[in-house]
């Protein structure tokens, strides 16, 4: 057989195998030090009460016949796309309907998925920066074409540098189709208003898709930030949005998540072919690849949609950002240069004159027992850059500001 | 943008849409009539007790910082890895690794995007009839090539036919890649030894890959059937096994299944690249596009390999077998010549001379006020055949059965 040759052209992703080498290494050479893992990207707060109940109480649904469920929808249950229709998009005046809303197992397979119903010979705009999953999931499926310097043949890197405040800078040049995460991951920067008007009037001039991860929407807490692109004019045009109750509602070992995929799109889908729009090649590629989200899991989401569910997840929230001003307020005390921490649990400083990230690695690591990640893990332009988050205990960031203040 | 015209070459199913539409037009015109559903793919009886209290218990844990858990390795945890290794395969002398079964949300999942590993230029090997999701996954990814006749370029339909007991025939060219599914959906025809043995020669002979769908192994009772293609020798150099605990345990509403790729496999993976093993590549893949199944269905699935488990298995399978058995016995009292029931939930019959399947269809549904499944809705070769199902309630079996009895 002839097998898919792009993965031999996939950057091995050494990131996090990295960081664990490093990390048992240290414990090795030093078994009393009583290291805190602030690099973490995963929730550490237990489910939200709404969720456990609702869980329990489904989970005896399955246990008789009389209101057992099978298959579901591939595009999830009504109940809960008309919850997030409600709540996350009529309640904040953006006109999305539940039949726009798929529901799925995760950001990261929607994301990654989603590059199925690219045809080949587009150039893709990925900020640099970023989440690594949407630059990877274009190089296995050879949209990104042949690895061509740092990068490859068809991406355009969106740098998003110090000097812009790491917001993402709009190209001269035409892009087909553009990735954007707000807020950011790694940066934890939030895009405004006006930022993402920018970006929905390019996409509507260039006839672009925009592909918008809004995973970290929950930790906005300023005014004049979007929680959804579809908060723009014109955006239901030009932009598919992806959501998750990972974050949200510490669903990362549950997996819930959500797509929205305007039926009004207006993006120009040119294949030598018939018409195709994007909303029924999604419909078709759920339905033939996919077989929809425990039901269960479906039931736990739609619970955080009543009033004391959103209450819980509020509070989960506020220890997160807690955290993250926590580590902010540290850093800065000590005269780093600080971005995020404020609409994002993710803390992006900038290490100190003639280092790289790894370095700074291991200088936290040595000193105060602190594990963080490296901004190059993200990409070229997140080098001499490090991420930490609010994603930890209380007790333990607290403990760990107080090393860093010590020392 | 230009997006994937393959998407434009599918064929719509209109099988089950179709199905509701005569159903609803039926009952509209009959409002009286009781109708009974035999030609349902999903299972009703409830979860296993032993699921529901892993799940209990899991959601519980999920519900204290202490034992909360975010996300899980993406191939699945090792206390499901080994006892699936332990129960499934070692159990009966197959030598599978518990790092060569890979966790996953369902079989229709992995069937489908295990097509991302495929390069283009294969020449396919899919039964017909069969279940329809390796076709229309291949015609999306591009690797059927385009329409031809009532096929696609780079498809050869493997023919399972009446004259052969709708066993799949080994062809006389070569292929590169071949599916097989047994016990069959929706013949319910299950490979003997030799059967499959001749398949592994001849992947063997062609170093050629076989994807090997055993969703309905759990419903095997003779003797001379293999549970899985591993028990074949020389398997673990050409195939590639999904399986699902959907149709075993009752998980078509909870999502979970499995794909074991071995790390022995020879298929000649020519790429003009450098050599990757699949093994590699599929973790690559999921690691990259996929973020594990749920901690508590994990550990509902992992229930299932305690000696309770086993028997409650055992005894769901039990009420589907003898339904399947019960609409077998009445057919043949009527003179029809049938398959399946026998190893599997699928009953497979001929309808009489002169009818097609949806003649046969509408005259189950008018006289008997039966619904079942016709068989052109799985191929071409489906054509004047109908599948019926032992998945309903043995109430509404054992009531169809006198229906048919009497008229």
């Amino acid at each position: 057989m002839i097998i898919n040759s792009n993965f031999g052209n996939v950057r091995e992703s050494y990131l996090f195998v990295e960081i664990a080498r490093r990390v048992n290494e240290y414990r090795a050479a030093n078994p009393s030090a009583d290291i805190i893992r602030l690099g973490i990207g995963d929730v550490t707060q237990p489910l939200p009460a709404v969720a456990i109940k609702a869980l329990h109480e489904a989970v005896d649904e399955m246990s008789r016949a009389e209101t057992f469920r099978g298959y579901g929808p591939e595009q999830g249950y009504d109940f809960l796309r008309e919850a997030i229709a409600e709540h996350e998009y009529r309640a904040r005046g953006c006109d999305i309907e539940p039949d726009e809303i798929f529901i799925s197992d995760g950001a990261k397979s929607d994301t990654a998925n989603f590059t199925d119903l690219f045809g080949k010979g587009n150039t893709i705009g990925i900020p640099n920066p970023v989440y690594p999953v949407y630059l990877d999931s274009n190089v296995l499926a050879g949209h990104a074409g042949n690895p061509s310097g740092d990068g490859y043949e068809n991406i355009r890197y969106i740098n998003c540098l110090e000097e812009n405040g790491f917001k993402p800078e709009i190209p001269d040049a035409h892009l087909d189709i553009i990735y954007l995460c707000s807020p950011n991951n790694p940066s934890g920067v939030a895009l405004s208003k006006d930022d993402l008007r920018n970006w929905v009037d390019y996409a509507l001039e260039n006839r672009a898709l925009i592909l918008y991860d809004a995973a970290y929407e929950r930790f906005i807490r300023e005014d004049g930030i979007p929680h959804s692109i579809y908060e723009i004019p014109g955006a239901r045009k030009v932009a598919i949005e992806f959501r998750s109750f990972s974050k949200t509602a510490g669903f990362t070992g549950l997996r819930c998540a959500y797509t929205v995929v305007p039926k009004t799109l207006e993006v120009e889908t040119h294949n030598g072919g018939k018409p195709l729009d994007l909303h029924s090649m999604w419909l078709r590629r759920q339905t033939t690849k996919f077989n929809g989200v425990a039901y269960i899991v479906q039931r736990a989401a739609a619970a955080l949609y009543t009033p004391e569910g959103q209450e819980q997840i509020t509070r989960i929230i506020d220890i997160y950002l807690n955290n993250a001003k926590t580590i902010r307020s540290v850093f800065e005390a000590k005269g780093y240069r600080v971005w995020g921490g404020v609409n994002s649990p993710y803390v992006w400083l900038k290490v100190p004159k003639g280092m790289t990230s790894w370095e700074f690695f291991d200088y936290l690591l040595d000193h105060y027992h602190i594990v963080g990640t490296p901004g190059s893990g993200f990409g070229s332009m997140g080098e001499g850059y490090f991420r930490l988050t609010g994603f930890g205990s209380t007790e333990k960031t607290l403990e760990a500001a107080e090393r860093l203040k010590r020392g």
